[in-house]
């Protein structure tokens, strides 16, 4: 008899361990309207945690847009499953530190952990958490710092994901974000995943992003970030291509759809039609305040846009003169 | 003449250079009511940065409690500059990341970095930085890293005080915010700082800190941290000491401080009083609603105090609790 309740006593103990071993995974997830860079990210943070033994997953909140869609066809990735909603949930954030930029229902989870290069974003949590931000011109170099201190191996397809956000975000190192580490980093990542010439490599993902068909609105909102810069409402939205002409034709189209935005509630809808060979960004805008934005930006709109030669980040030449302005 | 104007372009050009390069150095600072890790970590992430050739410097948002004297004097360490003004300068915060434990003018600064081990506590910033969080037991830990990532050796002296900070942290290891990584980076900064017995130098340490005679205003602030917790003001102090009955005679002093102080506008005044060697609590509660308290902190209180067996960590055990309740 004791032996059986001791026996039974084992199978209940595996029972209850197995029930409580089956925790949700760590949902890993960029910003919204993701790039190349919030989706590899993703798929890398959570492929590192759970060789470290930390159950996680990757989720995206939209759709892949076509340089994504490009990188995860060459290197066979599985794109993560988009999805929106994460209350409840263990949730690591990356590529944004910011409520806006994070799920909708971020607040109803719990944050985890964090990687992301761009500027702190206000996010507050319970208990102390990892969160490694640095400002360099990818989450990815981040990322595959962290492989490097855990001792482990980035898998080729993973690697090739993460070169293919160091060249989008620094737009094959030509953007004034690009660091030392960035090109180190891409360098290391080429050989793993096998790419011989990074440059071509890069110029082919750039064609396959300059696809610019479909409604104008989607156009719009592929690359589009919003803020709240001092109770202010501003939109910022950027599209690259190898050959601006390509847009040219749609530049009527986008301003409509930049107009019908901003009816929505905003402030200011800017829209950087970047052209990465050129080195240079023919800046829309519409907003309630035209010489703020002119102000800020040192520049001056002729019929609602203008060709700003060495434009070419947002995140450091747009975004942070915007925020002074709106102080 | 010719000549002439060129070598006045030279000697012009050489002094506005040097102009230029006599910038003010970055302020590293650690939190309000500073204590061995905020003074220690100051002054390791000066030294670093200054090692990498970005002129830093530390200072101190008050003067060193008992314990941090004693490892000043054992280290021979230079206290950092007491200053509580930073505004116009750029800043490296250490050991917090929110704005009520930063100096109170530091919406006025720049933010140009962080490293912390404490829950994220809502910073933005105008543009990316360097902010390195990881939930270890002290900012020391995550700093040794620093150093080794970057390739500079620590001097002994500095070592030595992130030693201390460490043990002071951690309370000899025995607190729930201990890791295995500062056990490991303890163990390295013991050799470096040549400190044979690491647990025979910790209780040393706490000897000194035991030291509790002065104002009870002044023993409560020692180590005092204040919180916004969703709209409501609540501080939190603690102190540590080897042997609780050095306190027992001045609980009567400590709680009409703790009512003093609570009468300037906090819902709730919470005082620890940990004895590190019995591993637990005797917490103290005065408060507009102590039924909220006693329930998140899973306690009854008997005539204002209660001991708290296995109560450590204010961060991991009180407050997030604390920040729970008050949702």
């Amino acid at each position: 008899m004791n032996r059986i309740t001791r026996a039974l006593s084992s199978a209940l103990l595996a029972l209850l361990c197995g029930a409580a071993l089956a925790v949700d995974p760590i949902l890993v997830v960029g910003h919204k309207n993701p790039d190349t860079d919030a989706i590899t990210a993703a798929i890398a943070v959570a492929h590192l945690k759970s060789q470290l033994g930390v159950p996680a997953i990757a989720i995206a909140q939209g759709q892949p847009n076509p340089e994504t869609r490009f990188v995860l066809d060459t290197f066979k990735l599985q794109m993560p499953t988009v999805q929106t909603s994460v209350a409840g949930r263990q949730v690591y954030l990356v590529d944004h530190s910011d409520y806006p930029q994070a799920p909708d229902d971020i607040k109803q989870a719990e944050i985890v952990g964090l990687v992301d290069h761009h500027k702190l974003g206000g996010l507050t949590t319970d208990k102390p958490i990892e969160a490694i931000v640095m400002p360099v011109g990818c989450s990815a170099t981040i990322i595959a710092k962290m492989y490097a201190d855990a001792d482990i191996t980035i898998p080729k397809s993973i690697a090739g994901g993460m070169l293919s956000a160091i060249l989008s975000d620094t737009v094959i190192f030509k953007s004034p974000t690009t660091t030392a580490s960035d090109k180190a980093v891409a360098t290391k990542l080429a050989v793993i995943a096998g790419v011989d010439d990074v440059k071509a490599f890069g110029i082919k993902m750039f064609q396959a992003k300059s696809e610019f068909s479909g409604p104008p609105k989607d156009l719009l909102k592929r690359d589009l970030k919003t803020f709240n810069m001092n109770g202010t409402k501003v939109a910022v939205a950027q599209l690259e291509t190898v050959d601006l002409t390509m847009l040219t034709a749609r530049k009527a189209d986008l301003f409509k759809a930049m107009s019908e935005l901003k009816a929505e509630g905003y402030h200011s809808v800017i829209l950087m039609l970047t052209d990465i060979m050129k080195e240079g960004t023919d800046l829309m805008v519409t907003s309630d305040n035209s010489p703020l934005i002119e102000a800020a930006l040192s520049t001056k709109l002729q019929d609602n846009s203008i060709w700003v030669d060495g434009m070419m980040s947002r995140k450091k030449q747009v975004i942070p003169n915007l925020e002074k302005a709106f102080k």
